[in-house]
């Protein structure tokens, strides 16, 4: 029997949107993606392409314009765009941005954004990370200046996901530097026609060419009072908390679907690939490195299986999340490392796949939080 | 919150039965080890005291005597024992040849054996390897002679686990030894007044130093016709074969117990421990080797789960029991290492559980198959 | 007295060239780098520039315009391009094709050849891998068949380093197709003016972004019979083998080499980059994990140096040079990834040398023979 | 040409002496060995043979009754000892302590103690560690009274190397507790007629069974003001730094030792032993596991010469020789590993070297300084 890595979540709706899912990135996504990594964006229409076919916001109630399922429809896309490491599209930091709103975020708020981002209309964004801070929230020095009748942003962000495209932004901002973490707050900054705001280069990344990670420039930008998430200042540090275990999950979530897509398709490779008259794959030592990724997918697949269902079941706490996100993006690295050996010469070209996902992958063990960080936070739990 | 490691398939019945083991482990056992140790068996009344208890063959029906339980109550017992390092007692293997009378034997051989099994009054023993062999059945030399009543076995056997005390051996024969596999059976042998049966040493191993490894000899021992498992000539190949998901996973998840009980007794030690002015848990390299080491618990713990709910179900398949015993055995060895580590020369103390914890770890990734072995049957899988 | 990794064969003169060298790197390469890896290549000029200084072929007499050196001389090239992954020149694919016509090349050939070489004037080149072989020359299949004047070539190769600048091009091809090994020759092709040979596309890889990897087209290609390399068929394999240690300990050394400048701008930028109120130099992972990072390039270091040693001294043999290309190439990996680490964010940019060392060095454990073909040869030598 | 792991440092006189080393351990030590590790010592009488010889103090000048050479002879008893695992000995505690006489000494002291320690009468020990401590020094809490005639001194040690058998004991007291490093002294105690001091249990430990490693108890126990190691109170934590890298060196370098003998036991094993049909050296993996073995060994053997030369030079750094300890200890754990596991299940049995090899091996990592100590020392001379 051959091996099987079964998801223990899904059921027949599931597996039918799954189909929808991968029709769009095989027929929309993968041909453009190209062009996309070329040029560092998926540009806007992709986006609204995927929000016309309802993958966006899944997990957001049909009443705000979302899906109305719950994290395991999330988890099909980022699962099968991570296989193919389709990345232009950072739909992960969108839907986190929508929990922002759906979670913090005022009625008018919710109104406003999140039927937008359904549709794809508006691309969301996170802008925390600055130049010289990195994980270290408290090191945060943009600005938010009370005014008559709202706030004056002058600061800069760097790494930020979906930041040329981002039609609306979360800005991290200290309203109140004396405070510390209880002086920071988030301001909702609409990108359109706003003046001081501004989109830096498109980092040139190792990996991820084709999603569009941004610094961003605040110049003296106003906004209204009404644009503080959730209307009340100093919440920013609770609201950046509240959700990490979604937010670390997923890159678990994606490690391992990257880790599938990559031992599928290096079993496909040694099968066909003749190397001193055998194909690769009767060596034994390929057999051993292949036998050894798949024990590691089986084992993580159990574990991300059950993460996801304690999730869903609203009890997926922090530090089990970090392991999710430690030990996927760490088994990812190792994983997709064999894997590129073996195709030789071969792994090394971007025109292969397996090129691709090494370079994508060793983003997976710095960003949402170093490997470092996550051992920070499980040890604290002990 | 702390860190949990969570089981899914236990209920309050089950956790009830585990205080019973805890007990007998920690109040019969326990403080017999040492002088178990230097002897290198438990003795026969240890092993009364544990049927006694109906700690012994629980998984097996009632009407033979047993337990009338599943998987889970001998997952029970052996991962209580594999946290105190408490190896003298090979119930797995006991387990394991009363499994082999349940599922091949003759009426007559189960009412003969298993009663007597689950007591305890008879330890049961299977004597596969000879010197020279290993996990390559195909060698095996042991010969049984077709007699008048029966058969003549003439061979001999090393590393047999239980061999000193065992009172019923299931012997892997030659009884056609021109038809490989098929010439291969497995003929049951009583110790008690068995002339030219004899016990070779109790094996001098870097661990498991409880445990009575033997050698056993085989010199014109006669059998009669109703020892032959099952009745039928040329099963014992098929008969070896078919239990094998059952004996992996029980290395698997005694590999995980005892990861867990390294963990916790280290947790403990480097709270206490000072060191340069601070306790060694306040260090951030301890911090960072504990966070790994409760990651790959809980990430295994997953795991391991499925696979019983899997084996309970009837449905867990050999690679992934293959995987269980591999990946285990291997997280096993790597956990152990670092926790020991920790201890600093403490731990190079046979008198520190650790210490005879990393012993007692070497022989899970070569016995039962080596980890070679699981990643050429993994591979066939794929 | 802080750790010094010390070069057991340099002497003053060395010390001055590697002056010269530095020089030339910091003023006249490193400015173009960025425009190099967008072009794909370094352009003819830098070759001149690096001629007229006397960087090229410097272990060539001086007989035939080399610089009349020893390989110390092109290992001070090679250690000061990989300390900054300046891999735009593949100086040593081009050193390694002098040694081909100084080793094996008739008269006529090293006159017509070696200085042009030596200057820059002609960039050389080794077609050897073709689409579908990889590490084994028996699968060739580019054909040369004899004419009146010479061979007609017909066939493509692909990972040509220097492919797209080089002048001349050293092209392995049976001559005698049912001979095997016996019936391989090298031919040598002059790109200028050259009906039927093509240059097919620079090859779009992960890394080595500046250096011109490309296909090669041969159809109906005609070369004079002067043109084979040593005057004499079938001598092609054994001339592909007489060099490997040569060819081997280059890449274990560009590996240390490569190390060593990771180590350095790593443990200048954890000194300098502050996180959570303290340095990220004095975190004890960081200490932890450069303590490790030195002890790996000390103790290369030894052995590179006793490895140039012995191939100075012509007593290098092949396996210990197999251990120099598989140890420094892995080491590179394992090094390299967690100097990356400790950038955080910022590793995974381009702009950043360590990110761009990320994706160089990949290929180290492929090119040049990947570390499964380095084990291969070693084990043959036990 | 086989694979030869080449030492630089050798000469024919010290290859000669070698011989007498390798005669005296296969003909006096080994067969006395397995005796000795059920007793937990070597006894008196294998000293004085060895003294006779002329194997202890080598490098301890003629005029003080050494043997007049230098580090090398030294190396030669240390790595044939630690290719057999010959362990009960420890010529190296021994060793050390005599340069303790000679580096610090008074003359008296020198006279009274070196010729003895050379002819193996008194066996030499240091007793530093005491339960709690390890290796912070700071920790140390024997106390040593000034009294009219000398000193009283009270506490107790343990994983005192040579314990049981030691005739003279350096013992580390604090002189003056309220100075901390400063009030830190030697004294020696001689064993033999000593009221007050008692030899506790030879300790159990995992491995060197062979070797007396015990506690010691001080009740009490007085010595005369001439018994204070140089003269002059307070010097103890400079005595006890001044020859680290001659103790870490040694450590590096039996490792090393270990790892070429490990290696040459199992590549002869492999070749031997047969398995499905063919010998295990003939699997791919046996290949590729032993290609790595040989190359860490040769990569090591090229650090740990370089690290001999300067030490007989003057000039090895502690630094450097912890990185030797470091490297040399953590390689030799993976070695000696990767080695069993090719023994199958003899692997974990006493009665093979490799067996004891790996018990054996567990301690390398941490005394001496533990493996976070030398990357704390390391990481301090960044």
């Amino acid at each position: 029997m051959p091996i099987q890595f079964r998801r223990s979540w899904t059921d027949p709706d599931l597996d039918q949107y799954r189909d929808t899912v991968v029709r769009f990135l095989e027929e929309e996504m993968q041909p453009e993606d190209e062009a996309a990594r070329k040029r560092g964006h998926v540009g806007h229409e992709m986006w609204r392409k995927a929000g016309a076919l309802g993958l966006l916001c899944t997990d957001i109630p049909e009443s705000w314009g979302g899906g109305g399922g719950d994290f395991r429809h999330e988890a099909v896309l980022y699962e099968e765009m991570a296989r193919r490491s389709l990345t232009g599209m950072n739909s992960s930091v969108h839907s986190i941005v929508a929990h922002y709103f759906l979670n913090h975020g005022t009625e008018e708020q919710k109104r406003r954004y999140l039927p937008r981002m359904a549709t794809g209309e508006l691309v969301g964004a996170i802008a925390m990370t600055e130049p010289g801070t990195g994980s270290d929230l408290q090191g945060i020095r943009t600005r938010a200046e009370r005014t008559d009748s709202g706030y004056l942003i002058n600061g800069s962000k760097t790494f930020i996901s979906n930041g040329f495209l981002a039609g609306v932004v979360l800005v991290v901002v200290k309203t109140d530097p004396g405070l510390g973490a209880k002086g920071t707050s988030i301001l909702i900054v609409e990108t359109e026609n706003c003046p001081g705001y501004r989109v830096g280069r498109v980092l040139d990344k190792i990996g991820l060419k084709a999603q569009d990670t941004s610094e961003l420039f605040f110049d003296d930008v106003r906004v209204g009072a009404e644009q503080l998430l959730g209307g009340k200042e100093g919440q920013g540090f609770f609201q950046l908390m509240a959700d990490l275990p979604y937010e670390r999950l997923i890159i678990g979530l994606t490690a391992l679907a990257a880790m599938e897509g990559a031992y599928q398709i290096t079993l496909d490779y040694v099968r066909e690939r003749q190397a001193f008259g055998q194909t690769v794959a009767d060596f034994q030592n390929t057999k051993f490195k292949l036998a050894e990724v798949a024990t590691e997918i089986q084992v993580g697949r159990a574990f991300i299986d059950r993460c996801v269902e304690d999730l869903v079941a609203g009890k997926l706490d922090t530090a089990t999340a970090s392991m999710a996100k430690l030990w996927g993006s760490e088994a990812q690295g190792r994983v997709i490392d064999t894997c590129l050996q073996l195709f030789g010469g071969y792994g090394y070209m971007n025109e292969y796949l397996i090129g691709r996902m090494y370079t994508d992958a060793r983003i997976q063990r710095i960003y949402g939080g170093t490997s470092e960080i996550m051992k920070e936070v499980i040890s604290r739990a002990m």
